[in-house]
């Protein structure tokens, strides 16, 4: 028997914020699990979509004329190079799918650059 | 305020078995919901790899040498070339994610094979 990947075992096994973990890869693709809490860095991923798929608790979605609200159960896909902030009041538990090599804060740099491919 | 993607909602908008539905775009990719009971037939995606989340219920999906099972909240990558079959002892409800135009039953063609592209 092959094993299935639990999400709830996945986010059980760290707590930082803002440091997404990769639990899988779809061909060059990468499904990642984050926790945030507070507001994120604005940022734009020049070269692609993102996917974010809230997974628990609510988040949030800031760009600059648009704003969407995401609870568990809901998703949303920021456009390739769409300014965006991310964030959540309370912490929240989210599933990203982009390409691999994709880092957080896109085309920025600084404290929350979190490295890329660290698998869990 | 934009709207984020409901999986509920999606959901509740088709009620056929084996014919999946495209609720959202990553690039050259889709998020797909489909509906599954019974056994589905043995394929393979000879390009692309294939995940599988599952969201309400419980699948299984056998591979010539393997077998996993998922129930809510878990996922699995079918790898690319591999011959696998879905299939569900009661109604499961599913999202996968793969390169459009990846057809459901791969490299067959029966009478369940879904037409692609069908947004909900």
């Amino acid at each position: 028997m092959a094993n299935p990947i639990n999400l709830d075992d996945k986010l059980q096994r760290f707590s930082e914020h803002w440091t997404p973990k990769v639990i899988a890869e779809i061909n060059d693709y990468q499904v990642k699990l984050v926790k945030i809490v507070g507001e994120f860095v604005w940022h734009q991923h020049d070269d692609t979509d993102e996917l974010f798929v809230c997974l628990k608790g609510e988040m949030s979605i800031e760009m600059p004329s648009d704003k969407v609200s995401l609870k568990a159960g809901e998703l949303f896909v920021v456009p390739k190079g769409m300014r965006h902030k991310p964030s959540a009041d309370q912490e929240c538990e989210v599933m990203l799918i982009e390409p691999k090599g994709v880092t957080n804060t896109g085309d920025t740099s600084s404290d929350r650059t979190a490295p890329n491919d660290q698998w869990i």
